[in-house]
C-alpha cells in the first residue's frame, strides 16, 4: 500500500500498517518530512510519480493523507499514473472528497474514510503507530462503494486495530459537525468570551479548561474544517442556538432553564453509557450490503474483525 | 470549626481540615451522610441546633455548605442559635447569599468564599481531603468585611491548601458566570444537539467528550447556579451568542470564520501562560487593604501564604 502525505495522520498509517506487517511506502512532499520518515527506517520519497508508478505496478491501496486543498490536484495526478489503484482517504469531511473524486473520474475504486483520532500537533514527527487503536474509523457505504475496496479499506482500519464504523458520507459529514466542528466552534466561543473578562482566566477552573480545550488548536485546521463542512455545520449550530437562546430568554423572565439541562444531561448520560455492539453477521457485497451496514452504523455498531465477503463465502 | 452540610465541598473541606490539625465537625441533614463521616472516622452530628451551640460555645468558625435554596432557613437557625459566629459560606454565587446574609442581619460577621473545585459527583462519599489542593478559592473583600473574620477564611482556605483569589463579590459572580456557568450551558446545548443525530455518539471522541463532560452534573445543580446568578450569566452568554451567530452568518455567506477562530485561540493561548504572582505586600486591616486585595486579585495575584495583619505587625 501507498499512504501519499506523512503528517500526523498519513505518518501514523505508515507505522501502524508497516507495524501490522504490511508492505508500506509513504510520499511526502517536504524532503525533510521524507528525510525524518527515512530516518526512522520507513520506505519514503519525495518522487510523487514515483510513487505513484510503483502503487500502479502492484494494483496497492493508496491512502490520500493530503490536506483538503491539495487533494484536486493530487487525484489530478492519481488519474494520470494510478488510475486502477483502488483508493482511500482520511480527511474528515467526506461529502467534498467525494464530489472532487467523482470530478476526476476516480469513484469506481474509491471507498472514503475516516480515523477520528488526532492530536493538537502535526506532522511527521508527531506519528505514532498507536494513535488508531480503539479509535472509530469511518468507511464509507456509499451506494457506490465496490465490495472488493470496501473490504481493502476495513482491513486497512483493523491492521491500524481500529474499530470500523461503516457510514454514509452525508451522514457522516453531519455527524462530525455535531461532535467535532460544533464543540470547536463552541470553545472558541468560550474562550474569546472569557477574554473580555479579567478575574475570569484567574477563576478559571475544571469547567473552563475542558470548554475550552480545543481552542488551543491551529486556527488554520479548525477553519478549514468549518469552512469545508458549513452546509453541515450550520443545522446544527442553529439547533444549539435555538437551545441557548430559548434558554436566555428563560433566564430573563426568571423562569427555569429545565427544558437545557435535563436534555442536557439525559443526553450525556445516554453517551456515558452507549455501547458499540460489534457487527458480525453482514456479508460483504451480498444483496443490500451497504444499507445494512449504514443501518448498523447509524445504531452505534462497529466492525471489530475482518467481515466475510460474499467471494470468501462460496 | 464547624461546617454545615457535608455534601462534596463541606464533605471535602471536613477532611482537608482535620487533616490540616484542626479541630472540625460538621452536621449533616440526612442520617445516612452523618452515619458514613462518623464511619470514616470523622465528627458529625444530624442535630443542628447542637452543632450550631457547640459552635456558639467556643466562636468557632462556621462554614455554609448547603444548597443555595437552603440558605434562608439556615441563616435563620444560625441568627437564633449563633449569631456571634465567625460566618463563611461556599456557594458559587456570592450576590445573592450576600444579600440573604444581610437579610438575616448576619453581615457584620460574615466573608463570603468560593472554593472553586469540584467534580461530577456529589455526597458524603465523593468527598476528597485534596479536592482543594491548588484550586483557587474565591474569598470576599467587599466593603463591610472585617479584618479577623476575612484572615480566618484565608488560613482555612489555605490550611485546605488552597490559593486565595480576593475578589469582590460582584466582579466574582461575572467571573463566575463566565468560566463556569457559561461552560455549563454550552455543554448542555452541544449534548442535546448531538443526542437528536443518531449516528454522533459512535463518532465521539475528544473534543465532544471534553466539550460535554460538566453536562453530566446533576441538573439541580446546573439550574440553580444558572438561575441564581441568572443577572451575571445573560450579558456573557450574550456575548457568546453573538459570535457565535456571527460565525454562523460568515459560514452562510461562504466567508471565512477567521474572526471568531483566531479570537479563540488567542484567548486560550493566554489562558495557558496565565500566571499567578502571590500577593505578599498587602497587610490585613491596613489603610485601603480591601481595595488593594480586589485590585491584586483582579490581575491574577494569589494569597499562597497567610497575610499579616495589622495586629500582628504592631
Amino acid at each position: 500500500m501507498c499512504v501519499v502525505g506523512l503528517g500526523l495522520i498519513g505518518g501514523s498509517i505508515l507505522r501502524a500498517a508497516t507495524a501490522a506487517g504490511r508492505e508500506a511506502f509513504g510520499y511526502n512532499r517536504s524532503v525533510e518530512g521524507v528525510q525524518a520518515a527515512r530516518f526512522d527506517g520507513f520506505d519514503a520519497t519525495a518522487d510523487l510519480d514515483a510513487a505513484l508508478a510503483r502503487a500502479a505496478e502492484r494494483d496497492a491501496l493508496i491512502v490520500l493523507a493530503v490536506p483538503v486543498p491539495a487533494l484536486p490536484s493530487m487525484l489530478d495526478h492519481l488519474r494520470k499514473v494510478a488510475p486502477r489503484c483502488p483508493l482511500t482517504d482520511v480527511t474528515s469531511v467526506k461529502g467534498a472528497v467525494l464530489d472532487a473524486v467523482r470530478k476526476a473520474g476516480l469513484l469506481e475504486r474509491f471507498v472514503g474514510g475516516h480515523p477520528m483520532a488526532g492530536t493538537a500537533h502535526s506532522g511527521w514527527a508527531a506519528g505514532d503507530a498507536g494513535l488508531f487503536t480503539g479509535a472509530p474509523w469511518v468507511v464509507s457505504v456509499d451506494d457506490h462503494v465496490d465490495a472488493g475496496v470496501f473490504t481493502q479499506v476495513m482491513q486497512l482500519a483493523l491492521d491500524c486495530r481500529a474499530v470500523v464504523v461503516p457510514a454514509r458520507s452525508d451522514e457522516h459529514d453531519t455527524a462530525a459537525a455535531t461532535i467535532s466542528h460544533l464543540p470547536h466552534l463552541l470553545a472558541e466561543a468560550l474562550a474569546a468570551t472569557a477574554g473580555e473578562v479579567p478575574l475570569a482566566f484567574a477563576l478559571a477552573a475544571g469547567s473552563f479548561r475542558d470548554g475550552t480545550r480545543v481552542a488551543g488548536t491551529a486556527p488554520d485546521l479548525v477553519r478549514a474544517m468549518c469552512e469545508a463542512n458549513a452546509a453541515q455545520l450550520i443545522p446544527v449550530l442553529d439547533h444549539t442556538l435555538n437551545l441557548l437562546i430559548e434558554a436566555r430568554n428563560h433566564l430573563a423572565a426568571h423562569r427555569p432553564v429545565a427544558d437545557l439541562v435535563e436534555a442536557g444531561h439525559a443526553a450525556r448520560i445516554r453517551y456515558d453509557s452507549f455501547s458499540r455492539p460489534q457487527i458480525v453477521t453482514t456479508v460483504i457485497g451480498a444483496d443490500g450490503w451497504r444499507d445494512e451496514l449504514a443501518a448498523a452504523g447509524r445504531a452505534g455498531g462497529v466492525i471489530r474483525s475482518a467481515l466475510p465477503t460474499l467471494d470468501s463465502r462460496r
